[in-house]
């Protein structure tokens, strides 16, 4: 009865309620497989990548301020596809060097989720970057962002996992301390 | 110069965009630490919990019809508290209740993430729940809500996360499977 193994379908019709500069906001409806038809509103994204950057025994981190939040928040880098579509690895490559000033000689793509399926069609790819370099070119990162980079001990990784309440640099960091587990 | 230790104060002013079922948008404007003005959209939410079910030897998820990813996903129980400010675990107990017919005897609060805090202001708790047992009165899941209860042997816990694909269930399982390593 729930078609459990398959897709859902597109929306059957769609009213757009705003188009903002990062928030696109929808109402749309879908009918389900039950033939019955739902009322949904749902913002649109393009996507986002979130790099879990290790340099040496430190894991690279951000802290910026979130005003949504209204706090300042230590977090994995991260960053928005230009487009629907973007290649997430080469996403991931420029958004590690506009925000903490690196190259990795290698990435590893660990898995990807979705921010808020209820309610948001984000969908972020996570990479684990090793062998870092500093990013060739300057580092701009945007003025506007006001990004302090953050290294963080490996050694300490259960303290930082306690302290960071974020979602998507949870995932990552999580990931991170089974995969040292599992290496050492 | 970031203050990075302190909060960032509420908005200096407030567009409403819309006011819908489950999304409120909003467009403010944040004076930052160095007085400088930034402006922000912001969907507004109560916050949420995330249960993380052991009966037994399996964990309990739930699979169902998520419109605007445009697929069937497998989650942990999960729920919207009523109103900001309502107690999280009373959220925790009826939305277990609500989802999955549990009620739990041990409950742990295992910390909580924002959802996406450049953009929405939902912030999940987490909590694990054991010593499970039917939940009294009638299991009365929303009609709408289409929800089919998974049963998940923790044996395969490696299996399920690399299945998973929804960030608050990927937390919440991630942090299980650390706690059963640090317990066995």
């Amino acid at each position: 009865m729930t078609g459990a193994d398959g897709g859902l379908g597109p929306p059957i019709s769609t009213e757009r309620i705003h188009d903002g500069v990062i928030v696109n906001l929808r109402r749309s409806e879908y009918r389900r497989p039950d033939g019955s038809v739902v009322t949904r509103e749902v913002m649109d994204h393009p996507g986002a990548v979130v790099m879990v950057p290790v340099e040496g025994d430190h894991v690279l981190l951000v802290r910026q301020p979130r005003e949504a939040v209204e706090e300042f928040t230590l977090e994995l880098p991260a960053g928005k596809l230009d487009h629907r579509g973007e290649d997430p690895l080469a996403c991931a490559k420029r958004e590690l060097a506009e925000e903490v000033g690196r190259q990795a000689a290698t990435w590893r793509d660990v898995g990807g989720f979705y921010t808020a399926p209820a309610i948001l069609t984000e969908f972020i790819h996570c990479f684990i970057a090793t062998d870092l370099a500093p990013a060739e070119g300057e580092h701009e990162a945007d003025e506007d962002e006001m990004i302090e980079v953050v290294p963080w001990p490996l050694a300490d990784l259960a303290a930082l996992i306690d302290q960071v309440h974020d979602a998507k640099s949870l995932v990552g960091l999580l990931r991170l301390e089974r995969e040292l587990r599992a290496a050492g």
